[in-house]
């Protein structure tokens, strides 16, 4: 039996999805995806869950605002191959003043390949904490817009 | 003026196209797409080609066919950036006894983003050269086929 | 101040260290280095350190031993750039009948840059889990071997 | 019998070669380093050329000098395999007013694993391309400092 994940308490509108084809680089010669490339699916899934909220990466960075990774845990349970489809589920499980942390569980059909989560701090463009802004915040913990543009993939 | 493509000449059937958004991991301190990922949306390119014309890559490889790079060039045009959506269009230019030739074109809504070739030969498990099957030889030749289930992503 | 190490306990004839420069190619459009990339440092630290202990990966496989990664947890402490050097050092925290955790401390100079853990398990070819055969569990708790050839860069 | 280099005609000095070992996550599901990865050597290679005759990459960027890559051609021979130790000979091939040439010879032992050629553009921040100052262009032509403080590794 697999343990329920940490941020299973967060309500479902706070979680979006998005498909990942394995591509044949992120292969290793043990014939499956290398460990390193979660992280890019992982970072993949968040791009597309503030796309899913309206928010381009290039309007934050312009505002000085920037989200760099400050801690990574993941958990591989099974491997995936190449030319596999995988969806990346991404939640944002908590949001403090100058830091936000992203759950993920990455799924293959029912079965789960990994999970794990991001923790990410608010700096300005000298790399130095800053703490959100009231309106970014309120993004962090948002749904969907109604409207989206339909996440872009890979 | 930009010169026409070395492989204008190929029937359009030929070409197929998948979208690519550039991720963050993509990107190098120029703030630009780094060279040496363009190889690797060629790649998602030629997969989704040949994805298009009924090919798993893992049918192959269990008949004992595998299809190394033997020769790339690359021509950038233009620099792409994180979150741009970029088109790939996959020509096979040419098809050998024992090798094809794919062509490239990766664009950004009108502009040309890069272009290029890459040479693969068919070899065994052994990584020998062998001579490609004739109804492989026929698929790289091939239109898609009309039900396709639709091109992977990413 | 920057807690002690959750491995600071162990003898330090389990750690070893090796140098690392960081590439261009590793860097994102922050100017730094991109977070998965410290997991790529650590494999090479972690294959660096069994070389030192006279482990060749290939000599293992024949034997029909790998060691897929099961967890990972990283620490970012401060950014690293292009063409700096870092030395990663490389430490045996526990070894138990069908895992092994590596620690990793990397630094800059004094610095702290990331520090973490990875989970390894051992598998046959068939990525099932089998137990350590003795003298990999000892080469697991063993000391860097005298007259190494010196530990390979990069 | 393989044809010479097309830079066999240039100046030794002009050559400059550096170790790298092939790491795990470089190598894909075939068990060979995927092709993409020697575009990564090359600029290794080039990184440290430079390194050898004196320069660091953020002294030229500090004066508004980048050298993004407009064309690679490589042409791959043998497959090598991860912990190999490579070598990267790197030449700079011929340099006008606002490109240079550099051609790569990527070896194991006696065996020819690689080579190509990649075209630089010298350009300013706003990637427009700009004339090479002179300094710069005499450093693309020169030997390597006779003390060098030893090529990096990796």
């Amino acid at each position: 039996m697999i343990a329920a994940l940490p941020w299973a308490h967060v309500p479902s509108y706070l979680t979006s999805t998005m498909p990942i084809t394995v591509r044949f680089c992120e292969t290793d010669l043990m014939g499956i995806v290398h460990h390193a490339n979660y992280l890019i699916y992982c970072e993949a899934g968040r791009v597309d869950w503030l796309h899913r909220r309206g928010v381009r990466y290039d309007e934050w960075a312009r505002r000085g605002i920037h989200l760099p990774v400050v801690e990574t845990r993941l958990r591989y349970r099974k491997a995936a191959r190449f030319d596999e489809e995988l969806v990346v589920a991404t939640t944002s499980v908590e949001v403090t003043r100058v830091t936000v942390r992203f759950g993920y569980l990455i799924t293959r059909g029912v079965e789960r390949i990994c999970e794990g989560e991001t923790l990410l701090a608010c700096v300005g463009h000298d790399l130095a904490p800053k703490r959100f802004p009231a309106d970014i915040a309120d993004t962090l913990r948002a749904a969907e817009v109604a409207a989206t543009a339909g996440g872009s993939s890979g």
